[in-house]
């Protein structure tokens, strides 16, 4: 198979050749290859980029082409938990909202996600099997890892660890963790689970971390300390973590060392207002890998997210006031390759914020062919001229799911 | 004329009867009603909004249309500004990108604009002339308000008032002022010459004001002094003063005070981590006059911005991290509504972050009709489907200008 006429990354134009779901040679753009190859995708002159890695959303919990439903949350996590529990059994099921929610992700060029799968006394498994439905619906357009979330912890109500326990025994690949201060008020216990369920399934860890200032930093401390007992480098993800830069300048840069040297990954969401977030070019210099995530797509906690990294990259750039090419460009690095890292640890990581790797001989041949001049263009404009390649396969082509 | 099936701020459908540029009646939709009519906009039960009203934007530095250009500035105001200045002659007249970008904003939606052009030692008048043709190109589809703005300040460069003088005379309507103390650092004389030419010209005043903490606290206190002294009530606008917020709580409720007093409006563009602007709530609630602008659109300043009001009050909602449904609405309604009361003191204000005006018997017949199930689902799903009418008539359909 050949892609003919694109972009990689915004440089000159290029024909690609796919075969086994990789790409194995990269030639200069001649209109004369395409003529001779029986299955040519038109590149039209098009970028080519590795196509999103969406390291954060929550496919159990989205109501993306229901009717708008308006906010009734109260601030706070557990008060919007109790928010979703009170309405997330109102329409339809959790199998038929993923499937719809990861085909539009996919639709918009997304072929790799870490999705959430809500474990709690209320939804029992009903959550995860929900989401492992979706999964199995789009196998062939999308690689889904799903995560076990113990959303309203792990302590408060009865029998989470052993539902935790049963999906990661029944498909659940990551170990989720959440606030171990300010949710269970029981950091030690509340992580002494999280990681004897990781050490039993032999499965990597994510922890959600909301908590402010000193008091974050001492809760991942409390993670690091275990990282390094039970040699779980390079299997622990902080998702928002966007507090740890409140504290002196020397805990910040003890941090970012430790997460360099443990190779802990990070999930940003691009949140609004992140004064307080390690800053992201630093991250990535350090040595430490960052992916980006939607987080809730017009759930019960929030009416924002659409389904669209390219939205979400832009509102990475954004959030960090970036104008510069190079640093718009290192968001859509973080949002494609950077996820690619981080839910993968053996690819590949980026180096620095002027590394743009993800399209060379090898490279798996997940690609998002997008209209644009420039990547940075590309991401200001957000257009809607996209194919969505998944293993060498067109999946998607201009916002419609493919096949 | 006769807009059939609208839902005026999402409420019940409606007819809309319009004559001489007004509303003149609004009855319960009935399909009847629009067979019996000569000229009518189906309205096909879309939102009916006030059409947006930009209080700041840049006309005569922009790029949209032209080829993406890398951003070569360096940060703060005067690297951007001697940016600026050693590229806003590479493409085309700034007639002719005045008059595209003006063109971009009328189609998605804006019918009110107040403009900034750049008067400077650099450029004379040819900047205001640009803006002033492009406000006469579009002059039966958008009302635009220019005003003369010293970006390079008023002494640091010879000849700037009198071409402010010279502007104001020459169809200006508004003499703009900047950063007092950081740029000119002579803030008394930069706000005598705004003020004398405020007098002279008898034209309101619009303050560009970057400047931190209480060093902007102390610029606004002189500027009110000044409203005081010389009667200007009402008509005065703050733009950006996103750092009134970041001094102690005392100061900022004085502030919001006095600015309800002397009816000083503001004028904000939603930008990135604006941890420090004083709430826009709070604001409406004290009585005092908000409207949204752009600022620029991808120029030698930025890459953002894409002439689309619709997406800047998403990025109003987002960056205030609002998600109940009234809060949302209230940015459509400073983005509309609020915008007007900044350009014409005449129009009622916004009471509340509740009160939703612009669509009575009476108002001018300036409307946005927009897809959409709610306004907050308008904002979050920032569509397409949208008709614009200026004065009772339709100036552009589906983004696209008509006639
Ligand atoms: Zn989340
Ligand atoms: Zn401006």
């Amino acid at each position: 198979m050949l892609i003919s006429n694109v972009r990689p990354w915004g440089g000159d134009a290029q024909d690609i050749e796919i075969a086994d779901g990789a790409i194995t040679a990269l030639h200069p753009h001649d209109p004369a290859r395409a003529t001779g190859a029986d299955d040519v995708v038109p590149g039209r002159g098009r970028l080519a980029l590795p196509s999103f890695s969406d390291v954060h959303c929550h496919l159990d919990s989205n109501r993306l082409g229901l009717p708008f439903r308006p906010h009734t949350g109260t601030p706070g996590v557990w008060g919007l938990t109790m928010n979703d529990r009170a309405h997330w059994r109102e329409d339809g099921t959790v199998a038929e909202r993923a499937t719809h929610a990861l085909g539009l992700m996919i639709a918009r060029g997304t072929t790799r996600v870490r999705s959430y799968a809500q474990i709690d006394a209320d939804s029992g498994l009903e959550r995860f099997e929900g989401v492992l439905a979706a999964k199995e619906a789009h196998k062939d357009r999308c690689e889904v890892e799903i995560m076990a979330f113990p959303q309203a912890g792990l302590l408060r109500e009865k029998g989470v660890p052993e539902l935790m326990d049963q999906a990661l025994a029944s498909g659940a690949a990551v170990v989720g963790g959440i606030d171990p201060c300010t949710l269970d008020r029981d950091p030690v216990k509340h992580l002494d689970i999280v990681f004897g369920l990781a050490e039993r399934h032999q499965a990597p860890v994510d922890i959600h971390l909301h908590e402010p200032g000193h008091l974050g930093v001492f809760s991942v401390d409390l993670i690091l300390e275990r990282v390094r007992a039970l040699g779980m480098r390079g299997k622990v993800t902080l998702s928002h973590a966007y507090e740890l830069g409140a504290v002196d300048e020397a805990t910040t840069r003890r941090l970012t060392e430790e997460f360099a040297e443990l190779d802990i990954s990070m999930a940003t969401i691009a949140p609004a207002q992140q004064l307080h977030a390690l800053p992201l070019a630093g991250l990535t210099e350090a040595g430490v890998r960052v992916g980006l995530g939607e987080d809730g797509q017009r759930d019960y906690w929030s009416p924002y997210g659409n389904a669209d990294m390219l939205d979400r990259t832009w509102q990475l750039a954004f959030t960090n006031r970036y104008r510069k090419d190079e640093l718009i460009e290192h968001c859509m690095a973080v949002a494609t390759w950077g996820g690619a890292t981080v839910i993968d640890p053996s690819v590949a990581r980026l180096a620095s914020t002027a590394d743009r790797p993800g399209l060379a001989v090898g490279d798996p041949a997940d690609l998002l062919l997008l209209g644009g001049e420039t990547v940075a263009s590309a991401v200001m404009d957000r257009g809607d001229d996209r194919t969505v390649l998944r293993a060498g396969r067109v999946v998607a082509d201009g916002l419609e799911l493919v096949g």
